[in-house]
């Protein structure tokens, strides 16, 4: 198995060449009007950690390691604060034994192992939280990350419920592999699609490829079993329910402090065929705003309504940087698409949105031959390419003193004109005061009829060296300005312990105290992932 | 305000006349080949209930009553087992005290009194219950029912978001009313639509007008605000969020275990003037089946996607008893529905469904002149008279030792077919041992991509005086055959009182262990609804 890289996005292979940090580097300096020398990447043979302060019992030998590589692996995650701490070989606090449980026996006797010695227990999924969601706490005698790579099968598939028993540590792609034999898809896509899994994206209430209606995997989960240290949760498998509160509802977004997730029932669909996309411009993003609003108001359900700013649109679509972008799409596996992207094109048309007729794209591959190629084409098709190359090219931007990061949201309607205004106005004042200047844009990634889920993009030229502090203090205003301006600290990424300032001022005060009791009951050592959502 | 019946369906006025009784009771007589004399229904003078034995604090005097009629309205839900009781003046264990609150202040008043002296308080909405799920609990000094009629009233409409903030206690009709003017809908309409509340439909998750995709309640709230006897819980207005478990998923449900819903910001739409509907006959229930599950799983999104057994088809529409009938409907604010119907009524004719296209209707009221009367005629507007009507005509057979009631579960489809002949022997069985035969009959309420939410009618003659053990052995043994086929208790109508021992059977054990950790700390004295869902 390839080698996953300890600071960059992917593998080691993934890592930049010397050549690509230098371009890289050289775009930088000419947006920038700065000097810069590009840096040669750390290599996993410079890490030297803590040693580990625990051994694992011989039970546990076999599927536990403490090498520094796979330790500092699984320290962090994927965010620009991770990719920066690792790239500097900084790991003042990696875990002390990275195990991999092959089954649920073995979870539990990990489980078991750290509740009677009181060390921290960690699930790790992917390992692309950006928000700190399995860093090791301090104050533990010992703290044990829990991979669940090895709970990595689809166990069965059942054909005419179209749902299937997974288990929790699947990566995304290995996940679709063992579904598309038979037809099927979970059809979930978040960006980090590559590197997480199906607990990671339960436990974290990911938000996927869908813009309207099905947007998170909440929505997508029939039944979830989680092995808690009290012992198993495990719901009935049900399409829908009304007997009392959900429990699936508490096990999703539970970010590893309740249980670790082996496995789940999920909705799985056919596989789509019929295909419709348009990229309708704006003149301003307000009027692409009022056309999304209108579409997924009608209820139509577009896989796809993402609306790019002109910044964005520029960016990740070649356009002028003048207008912004709405991109439209509809799918389905059984049914022609045309009329309802038309349909959503009339109304972003009335909106203001301008469009040919001749770049509504429709793809037919239900029979022999295969017609149109909606989605893999024109504006739609750059976006979508540069939407999944994005997390690598950071990769090539690392230690230059840039600062870039994304925090995103989500809004009623009513607010968001006020939210974008003072989120871009403390992100570009947080940025000119720290950074003395930088660019923010912003898209939707997703919309419900009663508001957005805006996504904003920030960057500046920062001080190498000094760019956690530069990036605290921007992340820090612009998130106090989502929480005034009636936003959430998080639409899809997660709390983790970067969110949890902002987190505990959203929930309602008694939730948190009905979380704790919660999770005192399943896990009364308290050992599962501490300090996430709550204190204990 | 027009007084309600204390044992009927409906206001004191649409309790049947003594015509209405002798013609239910000859078409009763004639359908079971026996002889039945009607009866003469109660009156409520006749009402001598046990004397309240608490008394209010004369601070909480204005909002309380406790004579006869109101202390019996608040006995009992609306199942065949209260109505029978309730026709049979049998009351043993009525509230003592109808607390009317006005207001939160006064919602926190009642609730501390209650604490203080260890009564039970009961949170009452419409009352059509239909689960025991506010009857007054055994071993209490004093029962207080907190009916929320007070707390009727539309706060606030966000027309750009289509959210607005509604009290709890608002009844489905005023709701609408007050919507109305603005253009809006909340568009939940369960069939107890005029006699239940807003406050209610959350607390039981109760299922409305949509087959699919949104077919709970849940699913159309934005945020709640509730009152614990720990002080108010409210979470943010947001349309979409991944920030820990949702808070909002523990109050759906709760059926007033947690706290009084006062507050809801619910999801609303603009009123549909595009409509299409299509009523496709089958030769069999299971090809009807097969048609649900191939239109929802094509995630069109039918309004209506209602399958009929052959006994329901001709019972509720009209037809001839030997065929199955799927209506199917779509509707839209803002896009004609031709094309949807047409592709959905193309399946169901692969299926095997018939239907003739003049017997499409699609409707068009957007323009200045209406036309067409999609789901107003046909078998589809039959079906959908006799369904508002349903209620009222059960309380033309009460007296007669008629025995009938409705089942409702979920299951996947890959099991449904199992389900389907195990609920309907059960059934069977037990009506011909109890009653010496009897009908039971099956429709779908809602259909999911991963299974259908059935719902059983049965019928048969019992005898008068003995209607409620022999209801309590036939519904025993079709709940324990849809917990064994893998189903759920409840789709919509809750657990109640009465589910409680399926219940158990289904909910993860160790969530039982979590609901009642939160218990503790929302409702440390256990004065709200205890015995419902856990016990404390
Ligand atoms: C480049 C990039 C793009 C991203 N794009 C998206 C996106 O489009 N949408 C989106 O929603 N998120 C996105 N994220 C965030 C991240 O990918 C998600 O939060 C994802 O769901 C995490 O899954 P994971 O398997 O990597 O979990 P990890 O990062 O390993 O863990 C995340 C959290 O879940 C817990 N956890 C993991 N597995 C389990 C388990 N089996 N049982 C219990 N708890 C567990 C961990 O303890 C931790 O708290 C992105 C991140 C990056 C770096
Ligand atoms: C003829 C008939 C048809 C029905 N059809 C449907 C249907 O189509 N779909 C469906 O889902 N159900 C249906 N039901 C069941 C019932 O109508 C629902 O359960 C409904 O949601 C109950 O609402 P209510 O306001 O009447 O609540 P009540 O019956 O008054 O109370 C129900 C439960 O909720 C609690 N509760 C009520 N209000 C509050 C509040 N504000 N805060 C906290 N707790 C509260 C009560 O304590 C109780 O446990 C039907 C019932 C009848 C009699």
């Amino acid at each position: 198995m390839a080698k996953r890289s300890f600071w960059a996005w992917g593998h080691e292979s993934d890592e930049p060449t010397a050549r690509q940090m230098k371009t890289a580097a050289g775009e930088l300096a000419n947006r920038y009007q700065v000097d810069l020398t590009p840096v040669v990447p750390p290599k996993s043979g410079s890490l030297s950690l803590r040693k580990p302060r625990i051994i694992p019992p011989s039970s546990l030998a076999a599927i536990c390691i403490s090498d520094d590589h796979d330790r500092a692996v699984h320290a962090y995650g994927r965010s620009f604060r991770d990719r920066i701490r690792a790239f500097n070989l900084d790991f003042p606090n990696p875990p002390d034994v990275v195990a991999r449980p092959r089954n649920e026996q073995e979870v539990e006797a990990v489980l078991e192992w750290c509740a009677s010695y009181g060390y921290a227990a960690i699930p790790f999924g992917g390992g692309s939280s950006t928000v700190a969601g399995f860093e090791p706490p301090e104050g533990y005698d010992g703290v044990v990350t829990i991979d669940l790579e090895g709970l990595g099968r689809v166990l069965e598939i059942d054909d005419v419920s179209r749902s299937a028993r997974i288990q929790g540590g699947v990566y995304g792609p290995a996940l679709e592999d063992q579904l598309r034999p038979r037809g099927f898809t979970l059809r979930h896509y978040p960006q980090s699609f590559e590197f997480s899994t199906l607990g990671g994206w339960i436990a974290t209430r990911s938000g996927g490829h869908y813009a309207t209606n099905q947007t998170h995997i909440d929505d997508m989960v029939e039944s979830v079993r989680m092995i808690t240290p009290s012992g198993p949760w495990e719901s009935r498998r049900l399409p829908g329910s009304g007997a009392g509160p959900s429990p699936d509802r508490i096990a999703i977004g539970s970010e590893g402090i309740l249980g670790i997730i082996t496995e789940a029932w999920m909705r799985i669909q056919a596989r789509p065929v019929f295909r419709a996309s348009a990229g309708v411009t704006f003149q301003t993003f307000a009027s692409g705003a009022e056309a999304a609003r209108r579409i997924v108001q009608t209820k139509m359900w577009p896989a796809n309504c993402r609306l790019l700013d002109p910044v964005e649109a520029a960016a990740a679509a070649g356009m002028d940087g003048a207008n912004a972008l709405l991109l439209l799409g509809f799918e389905s596996a059984e049914v022609p698409q045309d009329e309802l992207i038309r349909h959503a094109v009339d109304i972003a048309r009335e909106a203001g949105g301008s469009i040919d007729d001749a770049d509504i794209r429709i793809a037919d591959s239900s029979g022999r031959s295969f017609v149109g190629d909606a989605g893999r084409q024109g504006s739609v098709g750059e976006w979508r390419n540069s939407f999944l190359n994005a997390p690598y090219m950071k990769n090539h931007q690392a230690g230059l003193g840039f600062v870039t990061e994304t925090m995103e949201t989500a809004v009623t309607w009513d607010k968001w004109p006020t939210l974008d205004q003072a989120v871009r106005t403390a992100l570009q004042d947080a940025l000119d005061r720290v950074c003395g200047g930088g660019t923010v844009s912003c898209r939707f990634t997703h919309v419900y009829t009663d508001g957005p889920a805006p996504y904003f993009t920030f960057e500046g030229m920062g001080r190498l060296g000094a760019e956690l502090e530069m990036y605290a203090e921007i992340k820090q205003a612009a998130s106090d300005a989502i929480i005034a301006a009636g936003g959430t600290i998080t639409h899809h990424h997660a709390v983790g312990r970067l969110h949890r300032p902002w987190y505990d001022q959203q929930r309602p005060e008694l939730f948190a105290h009905a979380l704790k009791a919660i999770k005192r009951t399943l896990d009364p050592n308290g050992v599962l992932n501490p300090g996430l959502l709550i204190d204990v």
